[in-house]
């Protein structure tokens, strides 16, 4: 079904980001949960509603292009998310906690803005307008939610300093 | 020697990031060598030269915490390298395959800077002058790589399209 190379090479970024996102729909509960301050349960909470229909419109994308809205298992992100698990299980509380989950997350929201952008000049080369206006609405989600948690961590990060 | 669990925090992301700039100057060699484009080939090269210096910029942060500059494995990196091993592997040349090594060293640059954002943040709040400006410029050289190799995948895709 793929008109070109690029097109195959897009479907496979498409794939993996799919993937990515849906472990994400997985992660993200664990880390509210982990979390301590209202505002970063809050933000984990909200971003998790977004990762969600993040992932509605990779399958649209995905069958836009006459694609399977099928995941391809994603190495990177299954270790960024293993980094994740291992803060959850360190001994640390509150603010310091805190303050590493929203490392890990950042990282995870880099990857990703990382990704989008790539997918979005493939599908602007390709003139698959739908596709590139689906997937900004996703990256400026994704840069919004990585200013956030950059906002929150400042505040934690004092906390940490304080009651060290 | 740590001061407080903050500064353990920020040495165990210390260690993480000499791990990965150090894993990465064994792989940017690779992916210049795997590069058609002379502009690719050329900024992988370049980056290749920062990269070594910013190893020494991490070595001295550590060091100037008195702790012993080594590296911590760093699982994120690994996946992220190894999605770069299997583009290689790949029967695409040219144009295509460019486009595709770009993908993923931005994700790697990605992965850089947010771990570089974090670094920095907690270095501010513990006051780790010097550490703020080592990692500041190398945040910056981390930036400008990525911004260029995003000028460059705009050239590529286009030859790729026609080259379908």
């Amino acid at each position: 079904m793929c008109n070109s190379r690029l097109e195959e090479a897009l479907v496979e970024e498409l794939r993996d980001l799919l993937d990515a996102e849906k472990r994400l729909t997985k992660a993200l509960p664990k880390l509210a949960k982990a979390a301590e301050s209202e505002e970063l349960v809050a933000a984990f909470e909200s971003h998790n509603e977004e990762t969600k229909k993040q992932v509605q419109r990779l399958e649209e994308a995905l069958q836009s292009l006459g694609q399977k809205p099928l995941g391809k298992p994603c190495g990177a992100m299954k270790g960024l998310l293993a980094e994740g698990d291992e803060l959850k299980g360190e001994a640390d509380q509150g603010a310091l906690r805190d303050a590493m989950l929203i490392a890990a997350a950042q990282k995870v929201e880099h990857y990703e803005i990382a990704s989008y952008g790539t997918v979005i000049v493939w599908a602007e080369q390709l003139g698959l307008k739908k596709i590139v206006s689906l997937l900004s609405r996703t990256l400026d989600e994704e840069k919004a939610a990585d200013e956030k948690l950059n906002g929150i961590a400042e505040e934690l990060n004092t906390l940490a300093e304080v009651s060290q």
